[in-house]
């Protein structure tokens, strides 16, 4: 494995925020490439550490190979290394996974993630085989992903234990929201000073990181990375009152914009309508999502003005 | 949508035995060729009413698109029109779903299956509006498949009566095992003599049929296939006294073949080790799967046995 | 065990139609005494095989233990031993279910039913054991009870097997809905021609018959109790056209007597509703569920009217 | 509603630490009265904030509930107004609810706690109509309580935004585990700062403290009340080291005590067989559960060694 060109930029452990970037796309197959350039500069001009793509919140699962490969490329030719790029390879298929995270290689990223194979429900015994016989076939350092209410499977405490100890893997995203989980995962690892422990959920992104978690994944941070940056570091330094203020704001963002509609799928909605009203990019779904019609549109925009995001038509 | 060249050999409705033909496999990207050609014939060679490749027992979210590619383009060839030939195009993708069809109508298939996409979860109108955006973009005709322990979402009733309208729309696939189910879209779809409702658990198809399904696709029919055929013929012809000796011997089949073992993927282990013991092909099983070892195989061995399917050593 | 005297009356196995009753209500602590005994002579007007009380159709968690006792005397006072009575006596605490029990045999009752504890999850091993501990210390003859979409549990197959080894436990009724479990028990008891196997489910009863099941617990016999002695003679006597009649009939009570207003409890509001439209008892319900209102009354009417059960007003 | 001579305990909101106490048992319906009275003792030695009885904790679904009403009576007559006594009153059966609520207040307990029926799954508005009818037939202030992974149901957000508008409720008890639901909860009900927060899981009491909840039911605190109420006080007063060194020791006790065994029970079994090791009651666990057996039972006498709760023998 070698890893030197493409991981140098990785910290050791990653830390910080990094965010979890929605695909742009101007049909089911056609990425926003003017929205996307603008979104990316959008997102680093706020200090992240990172930038995630091809996750939960990029829609992976929903979009062809050939545009997943066209936007590994294209983000990782603009990055240019200034944050370091993590790539979601999760797939149901073994090799896939292994192609993804060959063209994330070539194109200059620095990690990939994987939650487990979500067709077929493995068990843990078998979920750690798989990893144990992908992470040698992987040209970067790998994360395991917890996303249990979407891949039916999750990397049980015992299971990350035995990771941990695998060379190439390296840390762990978990969007499982059980922080009594992630209390566990963090006392198994106590250890494991180099691995990485990323709360998924930003609603507790601070209390993750004031109590020892190395960072979050914080998908509001597609419409204001700042927010999210100033409270990691908050929370890193302990500073309570800052941190509390913040929050506040956070709480603000999921509840308004998470929450229009009744959909499982408000979150990605939301998020994509609001990048829309700011003028980013194209809030565009794939299949089987369809962006906010006019009225839902509407009441995101008031939010985004209440909140002072967008200014007052 | 020219569905011609393909679909003459479709009954209308499509009834009776299609098994859903395993996957034979040497490792998890290189298909067992000589297993294939020799599982194809051993079925073909029963009189069943087509063939379902890509399905969940064909392992196809394990396989790459790659493989995939090939073993449609390898079954079409040497099926050459003895039977339908149905592949499975579920996906999480609209456009993978698309790209799989059009493999399958050019190496001459004559219809599609899909479950619902399993990432994301869709609800009923979001589900309906999918179908009703694929299905007039399909080159062949189509049939509708509830996985709902896979697949995280079930087609409901009034979305299956809502699909029997649409144009190229022929039949659905029920795996739910659920039979109140089964027998409402019965009920729901008595207008629609033509729409194919066909019996996904093998040990339900006589009792389906019985009473009015048009077929099952019985995984069993990959090791006897006359079986499952003649248990159609004595279900369809209400000849009672056959069909009760025969389903004895379905349920043998399903309680020691499929029952070793503590894991989900027993049914999938137990189908490819009889196969190999059977001298047909290979028990290779892709991720996140592993065949079973020397101690199962020498139990489903011994099943055989006893079924007469092998002889003893 | 001493069970001569109530136990005379079940057959072995018991068989045919057993109606789950409602519990007719004036508020939440009060029978609706009058109710009662019109609906018990309604429904043994038919040739009922048997009557269940206190199941869910009963509402039986709902109601507090002094209106359960109260219910199970008067059920039993009334019917006299015209048919045997089957009372529900499923619990979260052993003790208490051993108290029902011990009242179902004091007023006459002839046999008990039992779902799994439904508060905390017991295993496989803790179940089989829950009643070795159980059926000794009953006084009345015990069947199991499957309702795995409320109690979270099953009894699976070979627990079953196992139980009906056990003294005292005479068979089972099955509200999965999974036929192929369903077979599976068949094709496990087969060699237990006493055991009763009840189909929980109105909607398969006829097929559970036909094929070899004893009898089933239909919901809808509250209803026209006649029809579903008819469908089960039928089935019965292998007379397919006449259970395709009669089959029709039942389906249509299900999808318009059930399926009003988007409740899980649709089931039981459309059955008291129509009881009620009926002129036989109250339609109120025990919380946390509450009788229709009166639009969605007026609906069921109308389907009653349709249904040729009550006279067009 | 006279709360008066009960409820002058109750601070407002009701803070701190709140033990689930188990249910000292020597059988299935026979109080270990010397170990109930030992165990009470061991726990208000220690500074605790109050004393919640006949929870999950407290094996409650599983008592009869003449064993309930002795308990409630014993528990009230030896804390004697030191701390307030919560009683569950958790129940299928609205009356049956109320009855042990009238329990408690005739006992002397100062408030009752309730999570959603849990036979027939409620809708969040037949919820909330359970609780506003439920409500003023209550003696005594009532605590909510989501426990979801054995209830099927959860109070929504907005369930308990609406509930805690209504005169007698005054808290909340979340068991979810999922600290973006408990945030959410904190954010709605900011201007309800008399609400009490509580925190189910004990590996979290001490962050959810830390930003804002009120206190925590903390399940360890039977065996070791003194580390949680000095962690509860670290958590209050920000005193960031202290309470990572006492969480440390928390962690300690989940991972080890609680871990024993592949059994959904394990907490259940692992708290009373400390508390039986530690010489203070039986560890008899009421039906569907049974006590470990003395090979588990070593396992755990030797982490309470290590933890220095019992001497090395």
């Amino acid at each position: 494995m070698n890893m030197e060109s493409n991981s140098n930029l990785l910290q050791n452990p990653l830390h910080g925020i990094i965010p979890p970037m929605i695909t742009p796309l101007l049909d089911r197959d056609t990425l926003d490439v003017a929205g996307l350039e603008r979104l990316i500069e959008h997102i680093l001009s706020s200090g992240v550490h990172g930038l995630f793509i091809l996750g939960t919140t990029g829609e992976s699962p929903s979009l062809s190979y050939r545009l997943r490969y066209e936007l590994i490329e294209r983000v990782c030719g603009q990055v240019k290394g200034r944050v370091p790029v993590l790539v979601g390879i999760t797939d149901t298929c073994f090799t896939e996974s292994l192609n993804t995270a060959n063209k994330a290689k070539d194109a200059g990223a620095q990690a990939v993630l994987l939650a487990p194979p979500y067709y077929f429900p493995a068990g843990q015994a078998e979920l750690l085989e798989y990893i144990e016989h992908l992470t040698p076939e992987l040209p970067l350092p790998l994360f395991l992903y917890n996303m249990p209410s979407l891949t039916k499977a999750i990397f049980e405490p015992q299971t990350i234990r035995a990771a941990a100890e695998i060379d190439g893997i390296v840390g762990i995203k978990d969007s499982s929201g059980n922080m009594a989980y992630f209390r566990q995962l963090q006392s198994l690892l106590q250890d494991h000073p180099d691995f990485s422990l990323l709360m998924g959920h930003e609603e507790l992104m601070a209390e993750a990181v004031l109590l020892g978690a190395s960072g979050g994944v914080c998908g509001g941070a597609n419409i204001i990375p700042k927010l999210y940056v100033d409270l990691y570091d908050a929370a890193r330094s302990r500073d309570m009152e800052t941190m509390e203020a913040l929050q506040k704001r956070v709480m603000q963002i999921s509840t308004s914009i998470y929450g229009v509609g009744r959909y499982q799928s408000s979150y990605l909605k939301g998020l994509k309508c609001a990048l829309s009203c700011m003028g980013i990019c194209s809030d565009f779904l794939a299949e089987p999502f369809h962006r906010f019609r006019s009225e839902e549109h509407d009441v995101i925009r008031r939010h985004l003005e209440e909140l002072g995001i967008v200014q007052k038509q």
